[in-house]
């Protein structure tokens, strides 16, 4: 039995009547005294801890929910006519496992705490109940809304506009003129708002820098990992837009223009002017070439690399050759071919010999 | 009409009769009283913002320079003789561009002002006129020019030398010993002179770090973009050549050799002493190889890889197969009968077997 | 001659007769006054530096050895009848020659000083001898072991635990529960404990943050680069394992397992709950996909691409194709073939049309 490190930490305790009197519609399966028994760690199917929850979000996990050693399993109602153990049955397991996650982990409140050691400009407001941690600067006719969390070392240029209720972890930079709207999140060493990357080179090697005075103009509910970039646009701003979510060192170059609802994935890289419209999904170590456009509901395969605008919406996969992730599938499958090419076209060249054809 | 946040903030009004006068060998046409004419704003063509002007750099945006809602366009003279609207002529657009917004956003000039919470070694010098952040630290015998600004946070080590003119954003990190030439700048959360990586495995498993103690030098006109990297050398330094331009989440490992007036975009490794001579572009999302040479003058197109010193300078594209750019779209438009491989060798294999030949 | 910036600074000088006795079992060759030598500077074999040491780890090196203008030239012993000039002879050279550059650089050595812009949580510790660095703050109930170096910036949440003799870079983040074993070596601007990138959609676009409640544990013996991220796991912790060697901005995602003495390059990304057993070696700018297994002592050269988990320990390259070096290279040997393609195809028509088969 190994107990997850940050669980360790974990004060409150439910028993598994508790539990089902805070999951709104849920029921408890193949279970006589649900007051007895204590919820003290949620966990995986495959750990072994006493006192514990797991889950199984669909009937692909059927066989694991089975064998798990928690004590007990949370699972969609549809399947609990298969089950014969101790169940809780829900009617979405992610939701109610964001509510259990919740009670056990509570999430840290704001209390209007402002540290010693800050430096607020005085043209600056800071909105009621919102913490700023040491070391923090906010510069000037900037606003931070109420109920913010700012984490120590955190760096707010002029007139930047941050929403209520954000969360920012340590040490990352937002530079003039950013704007963010509410219910912001982002952890460590994050930076937005660095200049584009724009030079014009008249004599050969002397590169211009274009002055870079758009701006980051960033929606609702997003939230954004360590460091990642996000530049100002050249002229006119850079665009994240209303419940996107961005991974770890994600790379967004000037005038990018994000959607709504779009997810990008850790270490992927969205070069200059291109759009990716809503609800996009970009998994991880990918790259998007400049102004291209991914149509609303693209999806991009992990690794995949993409430079001119595709058709119309789809999976997409593969470096660079605008595939499918059905034709890349298809690419995969022959690359063993590949590595007999010269054999194929030798092949070739006998039979066109024997038949006299061909020359080359 | 939507004008980009930072565009809010223009405090300077000229006329278009003012920007004539201060774009040198400039001329008006079509208009007949330019100093009636307020410019509050630059666009791009396809904004529409009142009393605004936007630019087109050469023929290729003729069309959209015509329709253009912007109140005045600014193109190259020989263009105007094709235009009927209200231009502002000029011999070269992006010079002029970069003349216009440095007007609109005048830069910030430093003004000799040391903060409160900065850490300075006593061993250590700042030049005349230059501006020390908060929650800065210098350390000992480190010498940082005249005019410069070193905003909050960053982190200066022993023995850095910085030129005058830096321009160095929030929570960059200067290690010992790193060497940078004059006008400098770079963004936010930027690492130079973290050890290479080099370790010793005599003992399966066991990694022996050797000591790294190259240094990392710059020269002059350099900018380094948010969140990039630039290892020290391992014995010798690493080195980054005068007005070289290096992006966002750019990993450049121990002993590279960046040559003079070099570019490489956004998301970009360089590993370990390859060397990149003068002029090279390397665009975004490229990997390139330890111990080989980009030859002066080799341009990489976007999501290149490279493992192998190419012949000679030219544009390469590419996963790692040293295909020119020519050669790459060649490559791409084949790529479709990759995935039908598996049927071109049955095809063989039938032709074979009608003519009694082969026997695979 | 070129000094290297850093070695400037060396204070400290042996002659080759004081070299001989720091370095256990060696012999000098061909010197008839070894305590006449002295050396000021280590180099590398090409470098032109008066007094210097350099070095030859195999024969490999042997032609340059010869040439070089090092004063003397460190090799391994059984060289030595190969050589007709001054050499140190030693049995292994790579670890005499981190003997010798901790000579002359010698380590910087804490020594218990805690500066004065420092935020310490009254539950918090701080270890024997250890030095804290200004604008560091240590959030409740974290523990830092003794002789410990925390440069300036650094960021600790609560119940975070760091073992004894770490030496962690300036503006690093470690967020809430984090647990690293003893001698860790981190550099700058690297993030540990950031939430996995983990959301539920259950309305088109409307994705639902999980909470990530797992935390992040990090072996002895490990070292970071600057730039790099770990997030923390959903459930269970992510976890490195001892020995284990990470370079610069690399991106690992929530649940990820990293074995023993495993070394992971620049800019590569590891997707969640992928596991990288014991001893693999994962070199710059590769992508692992999430929830495959890398067998113990794998290998993925530069720029490779593994969506599936391979079915034995070998050396892996390519894009995203599972092809072994070995295939990898018959593939590039075969991609100007591929650009051809459609001239093999029409060749394959050609002869189906005279032999009146086929159709297509």
């Amino acid at each position: 039995m190994t107990i997850p490190t940050f669980q360790k930490l974990i004060r409150n305790v439910y028993t598994l009547s508790e539990l089902k009197l805070k999951i709104s519609n849920s029921e408890i399966l193949h279970c006589t005294q649900p007051d007895q028994i204590k919820i003290e760690r949620i966990i995986t199917l495959h750990q072994d801890v006493p006192n514990s929850l797991s889950y199984a979000s669909d009937k692909s996990y059927l066989k694991s929910a089975k064998e798990s050693k928690a004590t007990v399993v949370m699972i969609p109602k549809e399947l609990g006519p298969q089950m014969d153990r101790v169940c809780l049955l829900v009617d979405n397991v992610d939701l109610a496992l964001i509510e259990i996650l919740a009670l056990y982990f509570p999430e840290k409140h704001p209390q209007g705490k402002i540290q010693k050691w800050v430096v607020i400009d005085s043209s600056a407001s800071v909105g009621s109940n919102s913490d700023i941690g040491n070391f923090v600067s906010i510069g000037a006719n900037s606003k931070i809304g109420k109920n913010c969390i700012i984490a120590d070392g955190v760096k707010i240029g002029d007139n930047v506009t941050i929403g209520d209720d954000a969360r920012i972890g340590p040490n990352c930079v937002f530079f003039d003129g950013t704007t963010i709207g509410n219910r912001f999140i982002c952890f460590g060493n994050t930076t937005i708002g660095g200049d584009g990357f724009r030079f014009v080179e008249i004599q050969k090697g002397v590169h211009h820098k274009i002055p870079q005075v758009g701006s980051v103009t960033i929606g609702d509910d997003v939230e954004i990992g360590s460091n990642t970039c996000i530049d100002r646009g050249g002229l006119d701003d850079t665009v994240i837009g209303s419940g996107t979510k961005i991974d770890n060192d994600v790379q967004i170059a000037h005038n990018v223009k994000i959607g709504k609802g779009v997810i990008v994935a850790g270490a992927t890289a969205i070069a200059g002017s291109a759009v990716v419209e809503d609800y996009c999904k970009i998994s991880g170590a990918c790259a998007v070439a400049d102004h291209i456009t991914l149509p609303s509901g693209t999806m991009l395969a992990g690794g995949s690399g993409l430079r001119n605008t595709p058709e119309k919406a789809d999976v997409y996969a593969g470096w660079d050759w605008n595939l499918t992730f059905r034709e890349f599938q298809k690419f995969r499958a022959n690359v063993k071919h590949i590595l007999n090419l010269n054999m194929i076209v030798k092949r070739i060249k006998d039979i066109e010999q024997k038949m006299g054809i061909g020359g080359n």
